[in-house]
C-alpha cells in the first residue's frame, strides 16, 4: 500500500513520541528529518505577538538548506518571554547535535496552551527517544501526525501524485488545530513535505498560494494564534528536471499542492472544536476583492449563523445582517442570496422556498452559501464550521 | 412607591399587549404616547441593511414634535421590501389616526426574525387595543418592557432622578436584546422619557454620546442587527428652565441619562443569550483612541475567551492572542495584563498568580479584564459576557 504520510515522498524520515508535555501522556513530540537536507519555504502567523518557536524559526528559515523539523505539543511556547526564546533555539540545537548539521538549519513549531515555560528535561530526553524512532515507515510519519494534534480528534493527513518530467512526485502534508483559527497568512501548524525538485523561491512562491487559497480561507473562531507555521520542504529526491522557473511543471506542481492544502483546510474545517459540518461561503458581486473576502469571512464567523447551520435551522436573515454590518459597498436592492441551489432573498426581496428542503442542505456534512453583494465583479470565498455546545465545553476548560 | 417604568416621567403613557406576532402567545406590541407631544432624538443601526422600520423612523425624527412610538417584537420586518415599508407606515397612520395626529409624528421599531411580513390584521387589532390600554400607571409601563422583549429573560429598565434649576426632573427607559449585538450606533432597541424641558439639539447631543459610551460598547457576538434603534422623548413637563446650551443644567442632565445607559447596557450584558457573567475590557496604552476602541472590543469578542471566563478558567493566553491579532499597534516587550487587581502577563513576560485567585475573579457577576499595549495614550473599553451551551441552544433553533 502507498505511503500517504509525510515519509511518503522519497528522503525523508519522520517520528512522534510522548515525554510528558501533555498532562494526558499523549504523544506530544515530532520530528521531521530530511538527511541529505531540503529546500525550505514557510508562513508564519501575522499575530503581532509571536511564539518563540515562530521567531526561531523566521530566523533559521533563511537557512539554503533545512536539515530537520522538530515541533511539540502541549505548551505554545508563546508569552514566555527570553526564557522561551532559549528554549525554541534549545530544541534546535540539541536535535542539530544529532543530524550534525548547524542549529540554523533545523525548524521548530510548538502548539498548545500560551503563557506556560515547556518542561526542557522532558524536551530534551524527548528529542533524543525521537531520534532514535526516525524511518520512513507510514506508521511513523502517522505517529508525528499524532503528536501534532491538541484538542483535535482526527489525524489530518493529505498527499497528491504528480507526473513532471517523466518522474513521479510526492507531495504529502499533515496540519494540527481545531481553535484559534482565523484566515490570514498560514493558519496553525501545517507539515508538507514533497520529493520534487524546485528552488527555494519558487517552492516559496507556490506555498504562500496555496495557502493563501486555503488554510488561511478557514474560520473556526476568527483569531489567529500566536504560532500559525506552515513550512514545506523539498528533498529533490523525485529526480525530475528541477523546476526553476513559472513554466508548465511549476505551474503543475502548484495545482497539486494548491489541491493538498484545500483538502488539509476542509478537514480542519470537519474536526474544528465542537464541529459536526462546514459550510462555504461564496461572495460575488463586491466592488473590491478585499471586500468580498470580508464580507465572506464575516458570515463564517457570525456565531448566529454558525448556531442556525449547527441547528438546521434556514435563518438566511442572520446572513444579510452579516453582509450588512461588515462595512463593505452593496447595493440593497440587488443584494441576493442562495443557499445550495435555493435561492432564500433576491434584488432585496425575500423569496418564497420550501424551508424544510433549506434545512436539510444545511444539515449537510458541507454545503454553500453564495451572497451576491450586487455592487461590482469581484469574488472570494470563506470556509467555516458550525457552533455547537460541544465548543463551549471544550474551551470552558481546556486549561484545567 | 415610585414609578421607575417609562411612564415614571410626567407626560407619558404607555400599554403593551399581545396581538398574535409571536407564536408563543406572549405580549408582542407597545405603545408609548406623550399627549401633549414631546421633543425627540433617536440613533439608529449602521447595518447597511435596515429593517423597515428603521427606514421609516429616520424620516420621522425629523419631525418637531413626536406624539407616539409604536413597537412591536416578534417579526424584524427586515429585508421585507416594498410591502415591509408599506407596513411599517401603516403602523405609524394607524397610531397617528387615534391620537389624532400626522403619521409622520409618530415613530415605529420592531424586533424578531428576519425576512418575514408582519401580520397586519394582528397588528392593526392590536394598536387599536394598546390605544385602550394606555395609563400612566407602573404597571402599564411594565407592560411595555414586556411587549418588546424576544429572547430577554427579564425586563430591563432604569431610572434617574436629578435636581435641574429646583425642579425634580425624572429619566427613565428601558430596553430588550440579548443577541445580535455589537456595538456600533444603538445597539438593540432602547426607548427612554423624560419630563426634563430640553431642545431637540441638545437632546439628540445627549443621547448620542450616552448610547456612544454604554449600549455601543457591548457586544454579545459582535454584529449589530438590522432593527438597532435608541429613542428619548422629553415631554418638558417638569417644568424646569429649559436646557437650551451646553449649560451645566445640560451636563447634569447629560450625566444622568448616560448612567442610565450605562445601567441598561449593565442589564443587557448580564440577561444576554445565555450569559451567565459579564465583564468590562478596558484597553489603555494604545497609540490612538480607536485602536483602544477595537482591541477591546476583540478580547470581548473572542469566543475563546468568552468560553474561558465561562468556564472560570484563567486562560489570560487568549486575551493576548486576541489583542495581538485585531492589528493594532502594540509594544510587545511592554504589553501587560491585568485581571482583577492581578498582573497575568507585564511588560511581555508571564506573572506567577495564584489560578485559583483568579479564577474566582472571573467566576464574579462582573469582572475587569485590563490591558495595557505600551504603545501610546489612549483608552477605551467594552462590555461583554460568557459564551455557553445556552446561546448555542437559544440560537441553533430560534427560527422554529
Amino acid at each position: 500500500m502507498a505511503n500517504n504520510t509525510i515519509t511518503g515522498p522519497k528522503g525523508f524520515l519522520a517520528a512522534g513520541i510522548k515525554c510528558g508535555i501533555k498532562k494526558s501522556g499523549k504523544a506530544d513530540l515530532g520530528l521531521i528529518v530530511c538527511p541529505a537536507g531540503a529546500r525550505a519555504a514557510a508562513v508564519f502567523t501575522t499575530n503581532k505577538i509571536t511564539s518563540a518557536a515562530v521567531e526561531v524559526s523566521k530566523r533559521h528559515i533563511k537557512s539554503a538548506t533545512v536539515y530537520g523539523v522538530v515541533v511539540n505539543s502541549g505548551c505554545a511556547n508563546a508569552c514566555t518571554g527570553k526564557t522561551g526564546i532559549k528554549n525554541a533555539i534549545k530544541m534546535c540545537s540539541e536535535t542539530a547535535g544529532f543530524l550534525v548539521v548547524d542549529s540554523h538549519e533545523v525548524l521548530v513549531a510548538s502548539t498548545g496552551i500560551i503563557g506556560e515555560q515547556l518542561p526542557m528535561k522532558n524536551v530534551i530526553a524527548g528529542i533524543e527517544d525521537a531520534i532514535g524512532e526516525l524511518s520512513d515507515s507510514a506508521a511513523d510519519g502517522m505517529c508525528f501526525t499524532k503528536a501534532i494534534m491538541t484538542t483535535d480528534t482526527k489525524p489530518k493527513m493529505a498527499c497528491r501524485r504528480v507526473n513532471i518530467s517523466g518522474k513521479k512526485i510526492t507531495i504529502a502534508g499533515t496540519t494540527k488545530g481545531a481553535g484559534m483559527i482565523g484566515p490570514n497568512m498560514a493558519t496553525t501548524l501545517c507539515f508538507i513535505t514533497t520529493d520534487a525538485a524546485i528552488t527555494k523561491p519558487l517552492l516559496n512562491r507556490a506555498l504562500k498560494e496555496a495557502i493563501g487559497n486555503s488554510l488561511n480561507k478557514l474560520t473556526v473562531d476568527g483569531h489567529q494564534s500566536t504560532n500559525d507555521t506552515a513550512v514545506i520542504l523539498a528533498s529533490g529526491f523525485a529526480g525530475n528536471r528541477p523546476i526553476v522557473s513559472r513554466c508548465p511543471r511549476y505551474k503543475k506542481f502548484a495545482k497539486a499542492l494548491a489541491e493538498l492544502c484545500d483538502d488539509l483546510a476542509k478537514q480542519m474545517a470537519l474536526d474544528a472544536e465542537g464541529a459536526t459540518r462546514m459550510f462555504k461561503v461564496v461572495v460575488n458581486g463586491a466592488a473590491l476583492k478585499a471586500e468580498a473576502t470580508e464580507a465572506a469571512r464575516a458570515v463564517a464567523d457570525y456565531d448566529l449563523v454558525k448556531c442556525a447551520i449547527h441547528g438546521g435551522d434556514p435563518n438566511w436573515g442572520r446572513i444579510i445582517c452579516a453582509v450588512g454590518s461588515c462595512g463593505v459597498k452593496l447595493n440593497p436592492n440587488k443584494l441576493s442570496c442562495t443557499i445550495g441551489d435555493v435561492a432564500v432573498f433576491r434584488n432585496g426581496q425575500p423569496v418564497k422556498f420550501d424551508p424544510k428542503k433549506v434545512s436539510k442542505i444545511i444539515s449537510r456534512k458541507e454545503h454553500t452559501i453564495t451572497v451576491n453583494l450586487g455592487a461590482g465583479k469581484h469574488s472570494d470565498f470563506c470556509y467555516g464550521c458550525d457552533l455547537s455546545r460541544d465548543y463551549v465545553t471544550i474551551n470552558a476548560d481546556y486549561h484545567t
